[in-house]
């Protein structure tokens, strides 16, 4: 078995991470390419209107976009410029100045709102401001790579919409024998989430041993409700984002990507995986 | 070709539509079943906190798991109780009680916030106070099935990032030539809708006669920004939810969803779509 100290963390900014690949009982060293996710806070006349967790790039179109579909903005003219705050050395923070006709109700514009702690910072801080709330896990729970393997076929049989609809995600808790608690589907990926956590939560069902599995991508905001409910183990049916990826180094929490076909990555802390069946 | 008004608009609180199914050339009327999206707004001591798109079922977990996740209860013990607002005839709203010994610091609470038109309102509600902001699109132009049925490659072929990490949603406008005029990759769905929105407007590229393909599903959000951008045409390689066809029929928008292998679903207003080229 392959120690912590094996998987080297990367730059931030960079999307690449060193990562262990299991396949049919073997693992393997590799690095792999990652969806990039940072946050990006848009400001109006130097206003905090809004954090997204984005992937860098076009961020001026980003603003534009996101002006337009809240209504704020109508015509090219609308705008008089979209620059990167200087200060900002992430590249994290962008700022309209919208032409001076414009009147913006600020009071209107509470959707998407983030956390105030994370506004303008760079990935590293924003899973600093995080850990001030809930420090990392602390779970000595290990699972067989072989039972790991079974839970997608388990979440999915039970997920009684989505045969009919195609258009849910799912998640599930399952303890480390592999044994599903609970599952739940939802339109939204991170709801999935809060419903199997709030299962657990409400019947009094502890977490710090216990997997969470979800149907599709794992990004910073899954990891971030897992970490809250003191889940050490996160597995994804597919690709992790680098944010998902260094939150879960930071904060102790063993992160698998790609469960299927028998295959996985492991992102983070692979030492709660045992490779060999025993 | 079929006419409007053989698309009957169901329920909004059931999830079976009717849609037209297209597949090599031939069209169908069809039932479907759709994921249900819906608001719900969860308050806590009977102030609002926040309004999510879900799925309706299981909602006090969705709001105790909500609730944990942002740090705000702790254990068991801080929650007296969850119940459904009595004035919501929809069920769209949900109150927790904590224990008394419990403080909220509803300031530190900004995160996932909703525009405050829309709570507490059922999805029918929701569609209607953004049409107070943006009215329904009218728009004559139409496209061949053949050459909606070319966008999906032509946007999977522009997609630099996908191969490499498996972890990124795609958008793109096209024109009705089925000519691809720019794409974009996220790790979230509405980021890269934002960023082609934002790419057309910045460089003056009007939107009223295009097509705005989606790499996953269409939910509410999707066809918010789309009606913002006066985008008449919306289509995703997978399904959209009630909510987002309840939206589109309303606001005059073509919804085509599982936009893949010689086939699609037309959820509403068909007429822009011709299924035979000519």
């Amino acid at each position: 078995m392959l120690s912590v100290s094996s998987v080297v963390q990367y730059s931030t900014v960079e999307n690449q991470r060193r990562i262990l690949r299991y396949r049919d009982g073997e693992i393997e060293i590799t690095d792999d390419h990652l969806a990039l996710e940072q946050p990006l806070e848009i400001r109006v006349r130097n206003r905090s209107l809004v954090v997204t967790m984005r992937t860098p790039g076009h961020d001026q179109e980003l603003a534009a976009g996101f002006l337009l579909g809240e209504g704020l903005i109508k015509a090219r003219d609308d705008i008089a410029s979209i620059e990167p705050c200087a200060f900002d050395r992430n590249g994290n923070t962008i700022n309209i100045t919208p032409a001076a006709h414009v009147a913006i109700d600020f009071e209107k514009l509470t959707r998407h709102v983030f956390a105030s702690s994370s506004c303008g910072l760079c990935g590293k801080a924003t899973i600093e401001s995080i850990h001030r709330l809930f420090p990392p896990v602390k779970s000595q729970v290990n699972i067989n790579a072989a039972t790991l393997l079974e839970l997608p076929e388990k979440l999915r049989s039970s997920q009684a919409t989505f045969d009919q609809t195609g258009g849910l995600h799912a998640a599930g808790i399952f303890d480390a024998s592999g044994n599903l608690l609970v599952s739940r589907e939802d339109v939204g990926r991170h709801n999935a989430v809060d419903k199997v956590i709030g299962y657990c939560f409400l019947n009094g069902i502890a977490l710090d041993d216990k997997i969470l599995l979800v149907s599709g991508r794992a990004s910073f905001e899954i990891l971030q409700k897992s970490l809250a409910a003191r889940i050490p183990i996160v597995a994804a049916i597919s690709a992790p984002s680098s944010l998902a990826v260094d939150f879960a180094n930071e904060s102790d929490q063993t992160l698998v990507g790609f469960l299927r076909g028998g295959r996985m990555n492991i992102y983070s802390h692979p030492h709660r995986v045992n490779a060999k069946s025993s």
